[in-house]
Parts: structure tokens; sequence; C-alpha cells
């Protein structure tokens, strides 16, 4: 089966199945890492890093080297096009015209999707932002899967800056698909983001517990966590819940610790000011004494700071520079799969774990926009031509994913295109939590963030309005 | 024919004949793109980007990886060597014996031909100031060409920043010598250089009519120019001028719109308190649908501001992403044909719309410098070894045009260096605009800028002194 | 012999023998520049530069290019990995993981020793702060050898800035080596480090003399120098070192020039303050007239500001732009070596000038640090996994040098790990300069930096403490 021609944005653009074969041309790639040169043989792949990045862009720029490929590279050029006022869409046209592929980063969330719309190639997210980062998340399952051969069943801790590190948005979504349980353990005030966890209960077939403390769990011994996804592929007595059982199954020990650093180059002055720096978790020798650590897989997408000790370096579980080490092959892999230069067999997939769900779609334009200040639809140079676009997630309460960013809003008033006969006493609007929402059909749907502007284009509160 | 070894600083580097094969060379690169990897095999283009660039940089990367090439390079430099205090000319000699062709992007004007004076292997401009862009004109005449088929009798219309765009100085020249007329419309204030609208009248056979007020052709119906340079190529009865006229001939339909964005990061302080910005020029849906742009092809040189509606994308005029994406095969084209790997037939040359002028140099050091602080040879690290150079373009008035950025300066003092019998008492200097300028052999001219310098070198006025 | 997996950090890590096989292939790969491109095929380098640079840069990339290799770069990165708080050893384990060879430029001095310890790849010092350019070094000394055929007994300057120029710094320890007698002529204040200079009188055989007054040389007619290394390979009577006899030798003649510019990006505000730029020393014609540089060979690590005039350019003394061209081979044969893509046969060594010592190590944690504030080992993302380590290189005064950027300190205090009978009143510290430091074995030396230090460790004053 062929991959070419598709882009990888969000993790969850390769299935299951998908995920397994490109590891198999993994193995494959670093079993022979030296005999692919002819592999993309005369391709180009664009590099265009508007975030400062040394180690993924040299992943990316070795993997097209080893595949026989030249590399076209832009670094740090925030400065450059943005300071002429150029949006993203125009260069992704540009570069797309020069180059066979693209690998994109870029600090506004969703960034990487525009590319991918635009620029005809296709094209890779490295990272938008504080939304995803798919090729390591890849890297990560990889080494995951390596270690453990399989993913479904492990418990896996996500440790530190849950909420800024886009490593761990897709990381959670993938261990989630592939039957993972997952143990969050953040930061104070760097818990995952609301919409992640969200997503999390809307996609997959697990259950979410959060607790109201972080210390609540630690009682038993455990490390502290704010919430943990339960798989359903473990065994039925943690499924049923009740603390005690989760406490009792995890002492049989944790997988793996992934842990993060304080990523404050995304921290706003109000959360430096709350000094979560002094109390960030550290991960050193004598953590990992403990006894649910014996057997567990240390990981870091690096770099690191403070937050993993030097000391654990020769520990045999410490994994995170193989992880790095492995995010060529994987690369290698990807980039011949998406330029279409390698087929694979996709096995049976496994999809036991995913929740199916084809979302409406809302992209009329309302005055509904994405709450993210950091969302590519809000920039000043993109609004020229994004139009924001939603799914509808849920009716009650009416929620939006922005099809950027995927974070999540709760729009308070709703009509319908259709007002009985077009008689305009009948161009009403609504409260978005009466009854009504679910009455008038989606592709009628009109959705306003604000009374104000339901009353601008012409609706009248109807007696559904609180 | 060969090429080879030759450098491309301004436009007229390259005949009339060369650039149509220049031109086939690029149908051929353009149809086997990947089929060129060993055309330069071996081959080291050195990328020196002093300014930001993303676009141009990329596709001269994208061209030389095409032909099988190497690149290196070195972006956003200004700070690197220049922080060190070391001058173009010693980067360009030992640039020039690592690899085997240059390109680069200079700010300041003239740049280019210091480095193709020293650097010993070919040398392409790929942007000096608000001096020349060559290789960007090369692609919109490229463009127009493979459009309409012929340049001769077309009417093109340069809209925008004609003031600081560099890109629309090389197309006027260039436009001008294939037997196009021009017509210019300038944002308010930013109109075509003085020296870029003489050299028009100098160097090419068509005549330049001026209005005195942007508005006064859009009376007729045409949007406002304030200047059209008309070709002796196009019907005799616009040739003879009277205002009605052109604007009948104007009717007829414009071939070519060039639109340029606001260059903000070469205003001055003091343009920008004019407020440039707020009545810049649009193209929109609305003004294309007015009778005269309704073959009209639309073009930019890019990145876009707010100046070109994205909702003209669709749009079948619109040319501006085949424009970029034809760089890389002309540029192809070009890199092949500097370093001999390529060879062309040049096609019997049709230069009847140029005047040959064989102009005297000026390069006596009497004081006379360029009147432009961004040439390149009033550069605190260049003056160390930069002679300002001229050419006499005219006697009355004297008028000198600086070889390095080609602005024009008219010294008011002139001497001879051949004072009769040697006696001091004859060592006299007079006014430039006097009858004597006539009588002194170019050989023996020396010209000040001001009488205090052509005294403190030992001369007195004459009684031909103003 | 083969050099595969070793790496060049000082010029001390290849041998006379080594560097002559080198320039021999450096030759080979001049003669047929073009014809290498299947040496390093599908081989990696990895050019990491945290300082700015070009032309070092460019000469290193150019050179793999030419070898047929691939380069991935990243310039600039100071602020990138640096802002998040990576260590270098970090970056070092993860390029090395990628690439096949590390090529690094670094403003802490010893940077490129620590990237040689952990990348697992070999490593290439481009330049480490003000410590060593061992490949700028093989460019000079390989000029030197082609233009003079040997090194020994030749009369070589050093001019400039000897203080933080790092290439005069490593160009002195080879010329000792291969048997040159060295002129040092310092601009005012910028003289050589006292640890380079004391590194020339323990390593090598030659005799260094002092000079109290920088114009104390010069009332011979010789230029001004503050020291001289007279090397024993010249004649006996300069060798018996009266001041008569070294000038009526040097007047014979200079056999090379070595000319560096003011390294200001290195100096702190107190030297600016001091106004070295206004007398610092010019290279000029004038200069060049004096007999003694009849013959001389006038060499510059490029890049010049002020210090050279152009006017020497056309001169048949100047090898500036020959020295730069040189790089490409000379790093070729280096690259080709350390990748054990070529092998040498090493000519029987001439070590007659080297002084063979086996300094004991002293790495115990008792406190002492490097005294250079831009060592490596003093960096705070550092000292997390650096213990400092230095070489003992004199017992009186006790002295140590630090092993990564070999700045020497002299501590005050000592003692030793075996205090009798382990009764606690005999845990005892001295005085660094007592009889006792050559009583206490080497393997139980403690050695403190203050008083404070030792007693906090548990050490009392023995009576051997002034």
């Amino acid at each position: 089966m062929s991959l070419a021609n598709r882009s990888l944005v969000t993790i969850d653009d390769l299935s299951n199945g998908e995920i397994e074969a490109l590891f198999s041309l993994a193995d494959e790639m670093a079993e022979l890492i030296n005999d692919q040169s002819k592999v993309c043989q005369g391709k180009i792949m664009a590099s265009l890093f508007f975030e400062p990045s040394t180690r993924t862009r040299l992943s990316f720029e070795t993997a097209m080297h080893r595949l026989g490929g030249h590399v076209i590279s832009a670094v740090d050029i925030g400065a450059t096009s943005l300071a002429k006022g150029e949006s993203i869409a125009d260069m992704a046209r540009v570069v797309g015209s020069y180059a066979d592929i693209i690998v994109i980063r870029h600090p506004w969330e969703g960034a990487a999707r525009v590319v991918a719309d635009y620029a005809g190639i296709p094209v890779i997210n490295a990272g938008d932002g504080g939304h995803e980062h798919p090729t390591q998340t890849l890297c990560d399952l990889y080494t995951i899967k390596k270690e453990r051969q399989t993913i479904k069943g492990l418990k896996i801790a996500l440790w530190g800056d849950l909420k800024y590190g886009r490593t761990v948005h897709s990381l959670a979504y993938v261990l989630a698909r592939f039957g993972a349980t997952i143990l969050f353990h953040p930061a104070s005030g760097l818990g995952m983001p609301e919409h992640v966890l969200r997503k999390l209960t809307t996609e997959y077939k697990g259950e979410l517990k959060r607790y109201e403390a972080l210390d609540q769990v630690a009682k038993g011994g455990l490390f502290p966590i704010d919430a943990i996804y339960i798989t359903p592929s473990i065994p039925h007595q943690l499924a049923m819940m009740p603390d005690i059982s989760i406490q009792v199954e995890l002492k049989t020990g944790v997988d793996a610790l992934y842990v993060t650093r304080l990523q404050e180059e995304r921290h706003t002055p109000a959360v430096e000011r709350q000094g979560v720096k002094k109390d960030y978790p550290v991960v050193d020798k004598k953590l990992l004494k403990e006894k649910e650590f014996k057997r567990t897989l240390v990981m870091h997408p690096l770099p690191r700071v403070d937050e993993l000790a030097y000391e654990l370096d020769a520990d045999p579980r410490s994994m995170y520079f193989k992880q790095a080490a492995r995010g060529v092959p994987v690369r290698m892999a990807l980039i011949a799969l998406l330029l279409g230069a390698k087929e694979v067999t996709i096995p049976k997939e496994d999809d036991s774990f995913v929740q199916k769900v084809d979302y409406p779609i809302y992209r009329r334009d309302s005055g509904v926009r994405c709450p993210n200040p950091l969302c590519v639809s809000n920039q000043e140079t993109e609004v020229r031509y994004i139009n924001p676009e939603f799914k509808i997630v849920s009716l009650k309460p009416l929620t939006l994913r922005c099809i950027y960013c995927e974070h999540e809003l709760q729009p308070q008033y709703i009509a319908s295109s259709d007002w009985h006969q077009g008689m305009l006493e009948n161009k009403k609007y609504h409260s978005a939590d009466s009854w009504l929402v679910r009455r008038i059909k989606p592709g009628n749907l009109i959705i306003f963030d604000t009374k104000n502007e339901a009353e601008t284009r012409g609706f009248k509160p109807s007696s559904y309005v609180r």
C-alpha cells in the first residue's frame, strides 16, 4: 500500500496499521542505514523552522541525506518572512513548487495544517506551538514497542509540563489508540489542557478518572497523579475502577516514565510568576529506587534541563538517547513512505480502542472564532484567507473543536438559517442549551458567540434565550 | 556559445539573444526537471544572503540541487562578518577560492558588482539593495513570454512601490530593450527613481512622457499613471503621442499588471511618516473587472502583503505562483550556463530597441563621491579599497552615473589636468556648465563636487565659475 | 596507518609525523580536487557553529562536499539550545547518533573536548573561545611548508592580538614542535597569555627569553617584540643567547609575519577602555620595505580589519588568500583521515624538539576549580556533569593545568587522603609550597583553593600552613 502524497499533521493522520507498517520499515532502515542512498535520490526536502530547533531539524535532514535526497533549509525564519508580512499559505505554495516534501515547525498552533492545505506536496508537522509533534511521538512509540514488544496493556506515566509540552499531547492520543493506560503527573499548574483530556474521552474507548488533589493517589505510595486514563485493555477489576484497585494494579509497576522539561519559551509571564520552576518534579536515582520503577523505561524527548538527573545516563532503564537515535530511521521510513519511494503492507488493523466518530463540520461565517490566541486562524497575516472551521463534537453542551489547533469552545447562542416562510419576524436566535439545538438540521445551524453578533446579523432573541 | 565564467550583476549583463537562449534552455529544464542531476555534478554553489530571504534563496538552492550540484549557504550573515569589520571584497576572494559559483544578496547597492570583481568565479546578483534583482526579472520576463509568446509591443503596467522595489528597476530596463511600452503607476510618493527614468531615455529608443499629477490620465477611465515609456515598436499614432491617442491605445487593454508590495524594510523614517501605507493601491476583483484588464496577466514578485487580494488566487489571469515556480527552471538554466555545463545557440539578436552608447569612464580621485548613502562605494569597510568610478553619461548638464549603484550626480566644477605650460597661475577650475567642459579632453577632465575640494587640490577659480 | 575515529581538539592531538602525512594527502587532494567525490560518499558531517563564522564553516562544508559527503549544519545556535538550557554533552550525544563526524565552534574554552568526550564519533575543533583553532593552524603550517619546504630553523613573528587570538596559540605550539624560533610582537596589553608561554617552556626544548619593555629589542632596528622562543635548531651562537646575537641573527630576516586582527568580540569592557584599538600595529607597504622583511611571507588567518593594508594584496609575499584557499584541501585530508576513508604512511617522526612529559592527573572533588570564567567546566549548564580535572604540571610551585581550557592555577593548600592511622587529629592540611608536596603520593594528594574549603572538609591547619 502506498502512503504517497499524504501529510502527517497530527498523529491521527496515520492509522494504527500504518504506524505498525512504518515501524517495520524503520527496522529495515535501521539495519542497513548506509544502504538507503538510492531510495529518495533526486528528491528535495524543504526544512522550514520558524522556531529554534537543532535536534529535530538535524534528525530530519540526516534522514533525508541517508535516503540520498537533498535538503533546502530555512532556519529561524520567523523574523524573515513575517517581517515582510507574508502568510504561511503563500509560503507553502511557493516552497511547494520548489521541493518534493516539506517539514515545518511553527509557533502557531494549526500552522502545519495550513501548510498541508496549500503546499500541494506532502507536509510533515515538526511541531506546531503547543499543539502536536507527531514525529516525536512516532520515535517515542517506536522505542516503547522495541523495548516492550507491544503497547497494549502498558501503564505509562506522563511527567512534568503537560500543559505546554506538545509531545505529550500527540503521545497521549496514540497511547490511548494502542490500548495503554496513561497516568498524568503534571508539575503544579501545568496539567493536560482540558481539550486534550476531553478528546481522550470522546475519541477512545477508555475512561478518564480525575483526582481533585495532586497528592490524592500519593497516599498509597505511588507518585502523585492528577488523572488517569484507563484503557479497556487492562484487567476487569481495574476497569471497575474503585481507587483501591487502581493502586493495587499500579504497584505492579509503571512500564514507562515519560519526562518532559518545563516549556519556558511558551509560558506567559503569569505562569512565570507562579514560580512553577522551583517545585518542578525531578527524576533521579532516588526516585527510581521505588519498586514500581524497577523495570520502567525512562524516556524524555530532550533537550532536558534539570528534571532528569545526569546520574541516570548510564542506567540501563534510560532510553532518552536511544529515542533520539531512533529518530533517524523512523523519519527515514516516514519520508520514504510519503514520497512514495517505499510501499508497505498494512497489517490487519486493531482499532478496538478507537471510537469512530464523524463529527459534523461548522464553517459558516457567523463571527465564531477559535478562543486560542496562538491558533493560526487568529493571526493577522492569516485572517486574510482562513475562514474559521470547527467540528461539532457535542450538542449538549454545544461544543466546537477548532480544526486547526483542536482547542474547544462552547458558544452560547444558535439560530437556524431556515426561518419559517422567510418572514423576518421568525428570524430568531436561541440559547445553545435549549432543546432547539437538536431540532435544527446541522446544515442549517448558525452559531454565535455573543448576543451582539446575532443581533448585528439581524436575529432577534427568541423565548429560548436566557 | 558558452556563457561560462560570466557574471549576472545587472540585467544588462545578458544580451537579448542570450536571454532568449536562456529561456529555451529553461524550457528544456522544466520539461525534464528530474533528469538534470548530472549537469552540475560535483559543482558547489555558495549562497550568501546578507539580507533575509527565504523564497529567492530556496529557489536558487533547489535549482542547484536539481542540477546535481552542492550548496554551501550563509544566511543572515550581516551580523557575522560585518561585526568583524570584514570587507565584501575579502569575503568574495575567500569564498571564490572554495566554491564554483556565488549567489549574493546584499543590502548595499552595487555590492554584487564588487563581489563579481573579486571572486574570480561567476557571481549572480540575487538583489543588491534597491538597485537590481536580475534573476527575478528573468522569471518575470519568462512568464510573460510563455503566456504571450512575445514582449514586443506589449503594454505593461508597473504598480506600487516603484522607488524601493528593485525588481521593477531591472524589469523596466529589460521591457524597454524587448520593445514593450511601460506604464508607471506608483503609490503616492514612491515613483521610479530619477536615475532609472533617465536611464530609460538614454539607453533605449522609446520616449518617456511624464504627467504632472498622478490622476491626470485617470480622467479617461484608465488607472492613474505618473509616466509612460512608449516603445517605438507600437503603432505610429501612439508614437506621435498626443495624450488622446495614448488613452485610446491603452483602452485596448493592459497586457500585464506587475504589482509590488511596499518595501517597508528599505524605507526611511521620513517615508514612514508620510503614511504611504494607508493609501497604497490595491489590486482586487473589483479592479480587474475593468475592461482594460480583461486579458491582463496579474503578476507579483512575492511576498505580497495587502496590495494583492487573496480572492484573485484562483483567477486564471493570476500568474504570481507560476512566476515563483518558474524561478527554478530559469535559475537552473542560468547556473548551468554560467558554470559552462551547458552551451546555447544564440538566436539572431534583435537589438532594435537598444541605443548603443560607450560612455567615457571617470575614475580620477578628485573627491567626487556617489550621492547614494546605500552605495557599496560609501561603506566604511569598503572605502579602504574601492575608488569611486563613474560613467560620464552627459556633458550638458554634466552627469556622472556611479558604476556600482547607477545613481547619478551632477557635479558643479571641472578642471583640466593639462594646464597650459604647467604654470601654476593656469591651474584653474570652472563651472561644469561652461563651454569648457567640451574643450577639455576626456582623459584630462577633473571633476569636483565643491569649490572647496578644487581649492584644496590647488586650483583657483577661473572666470568661468559662477 | 589509520587515523579513523580520532578527534582533533588541540593541535597536539596529531603528532609531527601525522601532520606531515596529512600534508601529503592534502597535496593529493589539491591536485585532483574534483576527483575526490567518492572518498566520503554517504557520510554525514554535522557542522555546529555556536559562534558566528562564515569562512571556517564554508571551508569545512566545501571540503565535505568535494569528498562527496553530506552536511547538516546548525549556525548561530547559541540562542537556540542554550535558551532551552541544554548541555553540550547532551547535544554531542544526540548529534553523534545522527552524523558520522562533528565540526564544532563554540565560545567556551574546552567545549570541543567535551563534545569529543561524549559524541562517540570523531570531532574537529573549529575554534573554542580563545583556546585553540587547530585546523587554522594546519592551514597556516601547510602554507609555510609549501613556501619554505621546511619549518625547522625558520624565524616566525606572531603579530597583533596574541592574548585573545586562538589561532596564534595553536600555531605557537606547533611551530615550537617543528623547530621554529618564534618572535612575539603583541599589540600593547595583548601579549600571549601566561599559560601559553609557560606551556612553551614545559613541553618543548627551546628557551623563552622575555623582554621587560616592548621597545627593548627595537633599538637594534628590529620591530619591537616582548618575548622570543628560541628553538634549539638554530645556530649555537644564538642559543647562547646574548641579546646582541639575537639581533644579529634576526637581521638575516624574518621568514613569516603572522598578523592577527584585534579580537574585539572577546574583549572585556576593561580592555576596550584601554584604547587598544588606536595604537594597534599595522602591516603595510612601508613596513615591508625594511630589509628583514625582504623575503617574509605575510600571513593572516582572516578576516582582517585595518591591521593589514589592502595595498599589499598584489604583493608576491602576501599569503593570506592562499592560506584561505588551502583550507579546503587540508580539511579534506583531515576529514577523510578521521572518517577512515583514507589511510596514510607516517614518515619517521622527528620529535627532537618535543619534551615528552606524562603529567599526573588530579581529578578529586576538593573544590578546586579552573580560574578561567570562559572554561566549559565553569558553565551553568555543564557543571551538572563535568568534574574539574587537571594535569599537575609542576610541584614547585604547585601548578595545575585545566584539561579543558589549559589555563593554569597555583592552589595554596594540600593534604593527604592517607592520614596516619585514620585518626582525626592527623587530618591536617598544609601550605602547597611546603616540602610535604613531594612526600604525599600523587594518588593521595588532595588540593584546596582556600583554607575554608579545607576546613569545610574536616581538615585542620598543620604547622606547615603559613
